[in-house]
């Protein structure tokens, strides 16, 4: 799993940084998570090959974070697409898009709208899941998490030299399956393998205030993205606009014992973003900012 | 009058191009024409004092001439704007801004509705006019026209001292009015003074096929921004799109006494644009690219 900054901004763009929208690719499949205005611009500067997304997440109805979605939805047209698109949003986008795209796209957009404070899972298949759940912001808004599932179990070399198994069943032992010899004996799955790699986890937290009832959504991430609009010295302004702190994000990502944090979301009164890194690892490690065009690997 | 490109691209962003958007600034008065996606990131780049815009022009309902309007008003909004904003457009972009804006913006967007084909004048104050005129797409769209109004009249220095015109009056002798000496006598203003700087005049044509009979709407005018989505080798695209091919737009040019030609809205499968200049300068001159961040004086 790999995830590419596209835009780290709060609502009003400023020095050079654009309104929220992320990349998450697990599998060779692109998920765009909040589209900004200026996204689709990014993905190009970035390289990322957009006719990839076949799903779009819109975490909530604030501007900052679907503006560059028209856009980018007609481009995907003009650029002759033909395969169905899923955009999981609030009911309200699908009107937004229905209206200014009146014209015949070429490919059919699926329409997955999430209710106020819906925790569900929106796709689960065999390589990965995506699942939403409730943040708390001025309006309906949420998170979404990502399981890459790594369920494959790894060969013991010595071992499958020692039962000789036969080398084109390698494949189906990892996949948990028994091998049995010729003479009808069987070599159980859990002696010649061990257990495969744990699953990876993001979780992308938009705009919330403190909120650690979210906890439990955040467990043990590999990942997770939590917003920090603003700074400790600005608490008043971050809790009376339903925005988190750096101080406050990596709280969350302490209780949640995340394994990773990631800022953004800033406040465009913040030119130098630094205060925010110092101020969130004093209280958790390993904590960056998700600067636009950086990509951060699970 | 100060010409700034914002965004030089036809429909799809690419190689950093941006869709179309300029600002015209007349007497410290800006005014946006076009406002396709990312525009309002142009203007911080480009040091646009964006809050002094009073006045949008949207030519016509394709989206890579509109779709970063809801973002630049949103965030005009979140500037803490309070003087009126008028739009001059067609009736859905009214339509459009007022699903997406839901909120109290803290300023008045006065709309005013362009009608298919119209040709009127659509503001005329005491330093400048700006009027609207049909071109020719596949959707009705219209150009604008500005001009700078250099009324006053020159002072000839020999002859206000010769007639013994107190400096004082100096003023009122370049808004036209003639002086009456103490015994009575008049001096007649044309004894001294000259007729002032021809009036200024741009030209802003949006997307159009070849269309000769927007000539007389461009009549000499000091600079003739026209579309130029293609080159010669692809004119059947631009017939069969309603776009126009570089030779095209000087032909018009040429055809208008234009005195100086901007060519704009390249196609994305154009990387170089040296054979746009190219092409058009084997027809007329002087021609220029309207570059990204160039800023072009009347």
């Amino acid at each position: 799993m790999k995830i590419t900054i596209l835009g780290n901004n709060s609502a009003l763009p400023a020095y050079g940084r654009y309104p929220t929208a992320q990349i998450v690719e697990i599998n060779e499949q692109l998920f765009l998570m909040d589209c900004g205005e200026g996204a689709q611009m990014r993905m190009q500067q970035f390289g990322i090959r957009s006719t990839r997304i076949n799903h779009i997440f819109i975490s909530h109805l604030h501007g900052d974070h679907f503006y560059g979605l028209v856009g980018f939805v007609s481009s995907l047209s003009l650029w002759g697409r033909e395969k169905e698109l899923a955009v999981y949003c609030p009911a309200e986008i699908k009107a937004f898009l229905q209206l200014q795209l009146k014209w015949d796209l070429g490919f059919q957009i699926i329409y997955h709208i999430i209710s106020d404070a819906e925790r569900t899972v929106l796709i689960d298949e065999e390589k990965f899941q995506v699942s939403c759940f409730p943040v708390y912001h001025s309006v309906p808004t949420h998170g979404f998490k990502f399981i890459e599932k790594k369920r494959k179990r790894i060969l013991l070399p010595n071992k499958v030299q020692e039962y000789e198994v036969p080398k084109y069943f390698y494949k189906n032992l990892t996949e948990g399956e028994d091998y049995i010899m010729k003479n009808g004996d069987v070599v159980k799955n859990d002696w010649v393998t061990k257990d495969g790699h744990p699953n990876k986890v993001y979780v992308f937290c938009a705009d919330s205030r403190y909120a650690p009832e979210i906890c439990d959504d955040l467990r043990e991430a590999d990942i997770v993205y939590h917003e920090s609009t603003y700074l400790e010295n600005d608490q008043h302004k971050a809790t009376e606009r339903f925005h988190s702190t750096a101080r406050e994000a990596a709280s969350i990502a302490r209780q949640s014992d995340a394994k990773k944090l990631l800022l953004g979301h800033f406040s465009s009164k913040y030119k130098d973003l630094q205060p925010f890194l110092d101020e969130a690892s004093s209280v958790f490690e390993p904590v960056e900012l998700a600067i636009e065009g950086s990509v951060f690997e699970l």
